[in-house]
C-alpha cells in the first residue's frame, strides 16, 4: 500500500517517478484562469483559511450541499470558523473526489500540514493554518510567487478598462506577467436581458455610440487593439450549443436593432448573430496570432431559486449533452476556407464528446503551429484523475500528445496552483505506464523533453509569451 | 492467477478484502425490484432449476438468442431439461458477461455447487440442483430469508389493490417487510393504445368514474394515500425521452378527453400531459417524504415480430441515446422552484449520460437529505463490473460517493440477491484501490463506515424504513 | 519494465501470453478492406518505403499535419526521401498513438528492423528498408502471402466490372482468394452532385437505361447477381446519420426523377429514398446469405479547402455525434418483421455509441447464425488499444464475445496485416486478464477455442467462405 499523498502520489511506476522528477520544477504558465487582477494588485493578506477556501469556491459549496449541509454554513451567515468546521466535517465523504486531493495538496504545499482534514482534526488545522497566514506569505502575489508561476492570463470583458492590469504592469516589484484575455461572451449573448446594459458599458469604454452592428464590430475591434497593446495572447468563448447559421449584413443589422432596444430576439436570430460575430472576431484573432479557446458544453444556472439568491457561478451548473460535431465542423471550416482560422483550443465538458472533438482537431491542422488545433486539458467536471487521463488518452490516440499545451487552473483561487502538480503527476503516470508496458521506448531524453514541453514549453511557444 | 470466483473474487488488494469483510454481512434492503408479491405470498417450491432460472429471466433468453439458439429452447415448447441444457451449452461463450458471474454466484450461494457450468457439467448440475430444490429451502420466502434481506420494495401499478401486500403483512410468520412502490407509468402513457383500458382499471380500483383530468389527479391522489397507508416509501418512473412541455389545465383536459376515448394524442400533447401529471405526482411524493426513482434511457420492444408473440419484457429492449440534460434540468427545476422536489434517484441506462446526469445531482441538492438527489447504481445493461465501476467513479468524481444509497436488484428472480454481493465486492475493490494507491488515508474506521453505509445504512435512512 | 514491443508486447499476464501463442498462427480472413484489386493483379514492387508508407495513407498524413508539417512534405512535391524523413521526425511525438505501433510492427514483421524510427535513425532505416524492398518480397501478393492471409474482401461499387477480380481468380499462381464486396454508397447518395454521373456508369455496366426507380432496383439486382457469381459474401454501407423515413413507390419515383436529372433533392426526400432502397437491397442480401456491414458515424470531408485540393479520403474526416439508436432500431425492425434482415455487422465510430449499438444486437438475434447481429471491431479512430478494448468489453458485457467475428484491416495498405496481430494481442490480454482475475475458469481448451474462433473461425463460418 502506498502512503497517503506522499512524494510518490499518483506515480505508480519508477518511470512515472523519474519523469515527474524531470518536469516538476518547470515553471507554470497559467494561460486560462479567473483570478481577479484587482486582488492581485491590492495584494491583501486573507483573514483566515475560511476566507481563502470558502469565500468564493463554488466547487466546495456544491460538495457541501451534496452532503446535506444547510446553506447557512455555505453562503449564509455562519461564522468563518463554523463554515470551515462544516467543510472539514464533510471532507471524508469526498472519497474519490478531486476536492479531497486539492484540499490536501493545498494544505501540504502552502501550509506544510500533512494531517488529513476531518471533523476531528478541524480545530487543530484551523489554528495552525491561521497562524501561518498571519505570519505571512499568503497574499495573492506571494502565493503566485511561491507557486513558480511566470505568467497568468486572466479573463476579461471587452468593456473592461484593464486598469488593474495596467497598474500591475507598472509595479516593477512583481515579476510575474499578468495578461488580459479577451472574453466577449456578453457581446455574443444578444438574447440576454442585460445585453442593452452591457452595450452601454462598451459604449462608455469606447467613448462612442454603437447604433449599428457595423459600429459594434468597429467598437470590438478597437477593444481588441487595446487588449493587444496590453499583452493579450488568448481569447475565450463558451458555447452550449454550438452556433452555426449564416446571415447577411442586412439580417444582422435587423437582429442588432432589436437587441439594442431590448426587444426579443429569437433563437434563430441569436444563432445567426453569434455565428457571424464570432466569425468576425476569430478573423481578428487570427491576424494577431492570438489563440482562441472554445469551452464546449456547460449548462448554466440550472437552479432558478438559488440563481435569484446568489447569481451565477455559485455551484448550480452542470453538463449539457447536445450534439456538437456538425456545427463545430462547419463553423471552423467557414474560417479555414478563408485562411482565417486562429490557433484554437477546444475544451470539452461532456466526456461523451472526447472522441468527436479529439478527432475534430485533425480536420484543421496546418503548418501555422504544432497542433494548431488543440484539445484542452480535462476541464471543470473533468478536472480529476479519470477526466484528465481520459483527455490525455483521447488526444494520444487521435492526435499528437507530445504537442499538447497542457494544464490551466481555470480557477478563482490563489491556492489552486497545485492542480498543475496534480496534472503533471497524472501525465507522468500515463506516459510512464506506456513505457513500462513496452508501448514506447525507454528513451529518457525524448521522454523528458515530451513531459517538459507539455508542462510548460509547448504553451509558451503556442501562445507566444 | 486468482482462483475462479473464490472468496477473494473481484477483491484485488488486501484493503479491498478487509473492507468487504466489514460489509459483507450487512443486511440487504432491496428498494427496487420486480418480484411478485403473489409469489411471495403463495411461497411455492419451484419445479426445478429450469423454472427458477429460465422461467422468466429475459436476460438469459437474450443471451441464448445471441448464441444462435432456436426460440424453441428459450420460450418455446422444449422440456425444462432441454432448456437448461441449451443454457448450459451457451454459458462458456459468456466470457466477460455478468450472466456468467450471476449464474455461478447463484450456484455457489444457494446450491453450494462450485463446478463451472457447461455442456459437460450440465447433467451433473441439473441433478444435484434439483435434488437440493426438492430437499427444501427454495421457496420465495426461504430464498429471501437466506439472503439476509430485511425489506423489499416491489413495483406496483396505482390500480393495483395490493391485496398480496396486505396478506403478506398479515402473515406474522414472515419477518421481511414487503412494501409496495408506486409506479404510475400507465397513468403517464397517455398515447398508448391501452390507456382507456387502464383507466377503467383505475376507476374500478377507486370505485368511481374518472371523466376529467382533474378527476384523474384526485383518483391518483387517493391511490397515493392508499399506498402510503400500505407502507410505500418509493415511487418509480421510466423516461426515454425526458418530457418537458408546460400546459395549462384547459389544454390538459382536452388531451385527457381525447385519450380517454381512445382518440389519437400527438407527441406534443403527450409530452405536455406527462410533464404536468408528473409534476403533480412529484409534489405529492415530496409531501410524503417518498423517494422518486427516475429510470432514464430504455428503448423498449424493438422487435415487432417477437413483441406480437411474447409481449413486453421478453429481452428485446435496448438503450436509447437521446439528449437528456436540458429537459431533465427544466423538469426538476420546475419542482425545486416551488419547494416541491422530492428526494430523487436518477438511474442512467446509457453510460454516455453518466457525466451529464452525475453533474445534474449537484444542481438540486439541499439539506432535506444527505445527497437528496442520488445517482442510481449501474442498472440493467450496466449491471456488470465495468458499468458499476463507471457509475461509482462518476459519482465519486462529481458528487459524494459516501452518501450513495447503493444497490438494487431490479430483478424478477428470487435468486438474484447475490448481485448485492457482486456490487459490494466491486465497491470495496474500487475504494480499496483508492486507499492502496495513496489517494485516501488508510483510516479503517472511516472506510468501514463508508462501505457499510453504502451497503445498507444510507438507503435505510434515505427511504426512511 | 517490459522491453519495447518485443514478443510479449501488450501481453501483461502469463495467460495472455499462452492464449496469444495459441492463436497467433491462425490464418487471416480480411473480410473488409480497401485494397486495390488492380494493384494486386499488377503486383508491382514499390519504389521505396516512402511509396509503401506515405503514398496513400491518410492516417499518417493527418498525423504529420498535427505536428505542424507543411503540406509540401505530405501530399506535395517533396522527394520521397524528404517525406520519409519528415515522417520519421514526427514519429516520436506519437506516443500513445497507434501509428507508433503500426509503424514498428511493420518494420519488425516485414523488414526485420527493430530500431525505433526517429529523425536520428531515419537515414539508416531508409537505406536498410529500401535495400530489402529491392531484394524482393514486397509486391502486393508477396506481402499478402507473407501475412498468412487466406481471403480478402475488397470494397467495390455496383457499377464496377470487377475485371481485376476476374483476372486474379483466373491466375492460378496466386492462392489467396480475392472477393468483391458490394458497396452501393453511390446508389444511396441520391442528393450528391455526381449522382447522375454515377447513374450513367451503372447504365453502362448493365448495358441498359435506368429511367425509373423500378429500373434502378432491377439494375442493382443484376449487379448483385453478378457480384454473387464473383464470390461476393459481404456488403457495406456507411451512414451518418441513420435514415428511416418510409415512402411509397410513387414518392420514390418522384425523388428518383429529380435526382436523375440533377434537380435538387431535399433532406427528407433523400432520407426516404435511402430508407427504401436500403431495405430493398438488404432483402436481396438476406436471400443470398450475404453479411451486411453498416459503418455508423463518420463525418466526412470537413475541410473544404483541402477537399478541393485533394478530394476525399485525404485525412479530413472526423466523428459525428448524432443520435443513432431510434432510427437504426426502426430500420432493422422493418426488415426483421418481414423475415428479411440479413446477417448484420454494426461498426461504431463514436465510442459514445458503444452501449447503444452493443445493446441493439440483442434485439434482432435469431437462430440463422451465432450472433447473427455482430458488433464490429474497434474501427478507424477506435483502431487502437483503448478503442479495441472498449469494443471487446462492451460486446462481452452486452452480447456474446465468444461469437465475435473479429478483426478487419479496413486499410488501403498492403503492410497493414500486423493490425490483426495487434488485435489478437489485445484480445488475448483482455481475456487473459479475466482469467487471471478469477472471473473465468482457467479452462485452456475452452479458452483457446474462443480466441481461435475470434481470430479466424467465427468469421469463416459467418461469411461462409
Amino acid at each position: 500500500m502506498k502512503n497517503f499523498m506522499d512524494e510518490g502520489f499518483l506515480l505508480s511506476t519508477p518511470t512515472a517517478q523519474r519523469l515527474f522528477d524531470a518536469c516538476k520544477d518547470e515553471p507554470i504558465f497559467d494561460w486560462h484562469c479567473h483570478l481577479s487582477p484587482k486582488e492581485i494588485y491590492e495584494n491583501q493578506t486573507p483573514d483566515d483559511i475560511a476566507a481563502l477556501w470558502l469565500g468564493g469556491d463554488h466547487y466546495k459549496w456544491r460538495g457541501m450541499r451534496g452532503c446535506g449541509v444547510s446553506e447557512d454554513y455555505i453562503t449564509g451567515n455562519r461564522s468563518p470558523y463554523e463554515k470551515f468546521k462544516a467543510w472539514a466535517t464533510c471532507l471524508p465523504a469526498f472519497i474519490g473526489n478531486p476536492l479531497y486531493h486539492w484540499t490536501h495538496l493545498e494544505l501540504q504545499r502552502y501550509f506544510d500540514i500533512r494531517t488529513p482534514l476531518s471533523e476531528n482534526t478541524a480545530d487543530e488545522i484551523w489554528h495552525e493554518a491561521n497562524e501561518k497566514i498571519a505570519a505571512g506569505g499568503f497574499t495573492p502575489r506571494e502565493l503566485i510567487g511561491r507557486s513558480n508561476v511566470v505568467c497568468v492570463c486572466t479573463t476579461d470583458d471587452p468593456a473592461d478598462a484593464l486598469s488593474y492590469h495596467e497598474k500591475i504592469a507598472g509595479d516593477k516589484s512583481f515579476g510575474v506577467r499578468v495578461l488580459p484575455a479577451f472574453r466577449p461572451d456578453k457581446a455574443l449573448a444578444v438574447a440576454a436581458a442585460d445585453f442593452p446594459k452591457w452595450l452601454k458599458k462598451l459604449e462608455a469604454a469606447c467613448d462612442k455610440e454603437i447604433p449599428t452592428f457595423a459600429a459594434l464590430k468597429e467598437a470590438l475591434l478597437s477593444r481588441i487593439d487595446f487588449f493587444e497593446k496590453m499583452g493579450c495572447r488568448a481569447t475565450d468563448h463558451a458555447f452550449a450549443p454550438i452556433p452555426y447559421r449564416r446571415m447577411n449584413d442586412t439580417q444582422l443589422e435587423a437582429v442588432f436593432a432589436k437587441a439594442r432596444t431590448g426587444k426579443p430576439v429569437s433563437a434563430e436570430e441569436a444563432e445567426g448573430y453569434q455565428t457571424e460575430l464570432f466569425r468576425f472576431l476569430a478573423k481578428e484573432y487570427h491576424k494577431r496570432g492570438w489563440a482562441m479557446e472554445i469551452h464546449i458544453g456547460p449548462m448554466r444556472n440550472n437552479n432558478t431559486k438559488m440563481f435569484r439568491r446568489l447569481g451565477p457561478d455559485a455551484g448550480f451548473d452542470s453538463i449539457a449533452d447536445d450534439a456538437v460535431a456538425y456545427k463545430l465542423s462547419r463553423l471552423l471550416d467557414s474560417l479555414d476556407e478563408e485562411d482565417s482560422l486562429p490557433k484554437t483550443v477546444l475544451f470539452c465538458l461532456n466526456p461523451k464528446d472526447n472522441y468527436a472533438l479529439g478527432s475534430m482537431l485533425g480536420n484543421f491542422q496546418s503548418d501555422e503551429a504544432a497542433s494548431k488545433i488543440q484539445f484542452g486539458s480535462g476541464w471543470w467536471f473533468n478536472d480529476n484523475i479519470d477526466g484528465m487521463r481520459a483527455q490525455m488518452a483521447a488526444l494520444a490516440n487521435l492526435g499528437v500528445l507530445a504537442k499538447f499545451v497542457g494544464m490551466v487552473t481555470d480557477s478563482r483561487s490563489f491556492l489552486s496552483y497545485p492542480r498543475h502538480e496534480y496534472f503533471r503527476r497524472i501525465l507522468c503516470d500515463y506516459i510512464g505506464g506506456l513505457v513500462e508496458n513496452g508501448e514506447y521506448p525507454a528513451d529518457f531524453p525524448t521522454l523528458e523533453h515530451i513531459v517538459n514541453d507539455i508542462a510548460f514549453g509547448n504553451a509558451k511557444k503556442y501562445f507566444g509569451i
